[in-house]
């Protein structure tokens, strides 16, 4: 049987466009023992996609030239070669980009039970949502009464992290990329503040602005977006602030903000204001999961936590779906549902 | 009675001068109830004395224009009108450099007993000392068999900081600023390696050196210095690896490296690699003082850590020798003898 999945063509100089992947057919394999073949509904397309397609030094092995898209996806088991896994059985596993995915059961995990939506496995509660509350916890360490500041804010780890600081008692002030964004922000994520970054020429500008909003400073800067954000928030950081830093999607493509602060001034900022800086990647914290899914999974159920899912039909939509997301022009968790 | 005390005369434009002192004459005057009256024998210059020169925001209010110039310093105490000091005790307090100073009880330590010589409370018992113990054990969080890279490290606090990693087991590379310290460096205090970094005329070249003597990579970057060296170590940092940061003095006169790391790239660094970056300021962290002492005390005693002191003699000699320790001038921790 023949079914489709997107490759990488070629490594993306500078910024990454539809040339870089192509869609091509693939033929199902037999199963090796401990193996299952799963038929995808979903998966999902996440900014840190983009280190990936280059062969720079990262914590990841690249995909290399004519490979699969790596990604995490959920489906249903068609066929099982791990006693541990029955057909019917809802699965999230690192799929990729592709209608269907052979995986060795090891890698995977049974959401049949644990989440009513097969959906939220990739989203709030998946690896985005459990990037943001590990981070914000684990490095951010809110205290009642703080502020915080997190850009990509209608995105799924941005919304996870400001809803879980207003749960905290924190003020939390959202950074995103139109005014659309930003209304979905303050009315579905219930943040106090949002700024449309792109409503500024500068970092000295939107600084000023969220200056005006951030009236006692910045405690917690969740970092994953860098550049005019970064810029913007970094000297408003307060006394013993924290940066958690997770991803810095505006530098992906190689841009360079126009006024970067100096690389001196930024070390004499973290002596003088005592500034903890952290950066993380979530798949060293799997351990925690379980932790994340019994505190969360609740909120989520009982709609304290809500999410946005931004679905586009078609596997042959997921490179134009992806580059929109590099751009900023998905509005919530950006899914591919597989026809 | 009359006596000097050097106090702020202008604030420098760029690099400071000898211009910005004046040594001055006063009078002592009467002691007020709970004051003391200390006759200075050895007062302390340190680094981060530049900082107060200037009026910037920082994390201590700035000397003012004709204020006495600020520091540690040891002494005797002449007169008291503290109950729990007497004449003749000695002690360690906040005396400025000067030959007399008049001090509250509460704002002292006396040190007859914890420090068989004096001068040690002001270099490797004293802040320099504790600040690279805090700082090695509370962020670097050291394990044996890694690597450790500490700038300024024939100071106290290099000194300290790569003393103690070799206890731990640690490999230990000193960064410094002749070849006479870098002698130093290895047979006093007992380093594995040691690179003059004013051998090396870009940050690449001494990148290039130190990654030939760093085998494994950096585990710990214990940040004193800034500039050249930390744009010639960061991108030899390993994975998780940890920066506690407590001074920048390469940047102190707002001299710019030439090759400096772009601010995007070392935001992807600590992402990617997870690093740990954490400035601090020792006064924020007393508390932990009795515990250091007790630990590094007998380490002292025993000689399993060393000290040199570099003394110079008059306290009209104090400008020119801290302008000379920002040059890197001294040899080990420089220390004012009062005449």
């Amino acid at each position: 049987m023949k079914f489709k999945q997107v490759v990488l063509a070629s490594r993306p100089d500078g910024a990454a466009s539809l040339s870089n992947f192509s869609v091509v057919d693939s033929e199902i394999r037999a199963l090796a023992a401990s193996e299952v073949l799963i038929k995808v509904s979903h998966f999902s397309l996440d900014p840190y996609m983009r280190g990936r397609m280059d062969d720079s030094k990262s914590y990841a092995t690249p995909v290399p030239i004519g490979g699969v898209m790596e990604g995490e996806g959920v489906g249903t088991i068609v066929e099982s070669r791990d006693p541990r896994f029955n057909v019917g059985d809802t699965v999230k596993g690192r799929t990729g980009w592709t209608q269907y995915s052979i995986l060795n059961g090891d890698s995977l995990l049974n959401i049949s039970e644990t989440h009513a939506k097969s959906t939220t496995a990739l989203g709030v509660l998946g690896m985005p949502g459990f990037t943001g509350w590990f981070g914000l916890n684990h490095f951010g360490r809110p205290k009642k009464g703080e502020t915080l500041v997190v850009g990509a804010a209608s995105g799924p780890v941005g919304s996870m992290v400001g809803q879980l600081a207003g749960q905290y008692g924190l003020k939390a002030i959202g950074i995103a990329g139109s005014d659309k964004k930003c209304a979905l922000v303050k009315s579905d994520f219930g943040f106090n503040e949002c700024l449309n970054h792109r409503s500024f020429s500068s970092a000295k500008d939107l600084r000023s602005s969220l200056n005006s909003v951030a009236t006692d400073g910045v405690d917690i800067y969740f970092e994953n977006v860098g550049g005019l954000v970064l810029n913007s928030v970094l000297p408003l950081m307060n006394d013993f602030g924290r940066i958690p830093v997770c991803g810095t999607i505006a530098w992906y493509d190689q841009k360079q903000s126009e006024d970067n602060i100096d690389l001196s001034k930024v070390w004499r900022s973290i002596l003088v204001k005592r500034l903890s800086i952290n950066g993380f990647i979530i798949l060293n914290h799997w351990d925690l999961y379980p932790k994340f899914l019994s505190e969360v999974g609740p909120l989520v159920n009982n709609e304290k936590i809500k999410y946005v899912e931004d679905i586009v039909d078609g596997i042959e939509n997921a490179p134009s779906a992806f580059l929109g997301l590099l751009e900023g022009k998905n509005l919530g968790k950006l899914l591919i549902r597989v026809n």
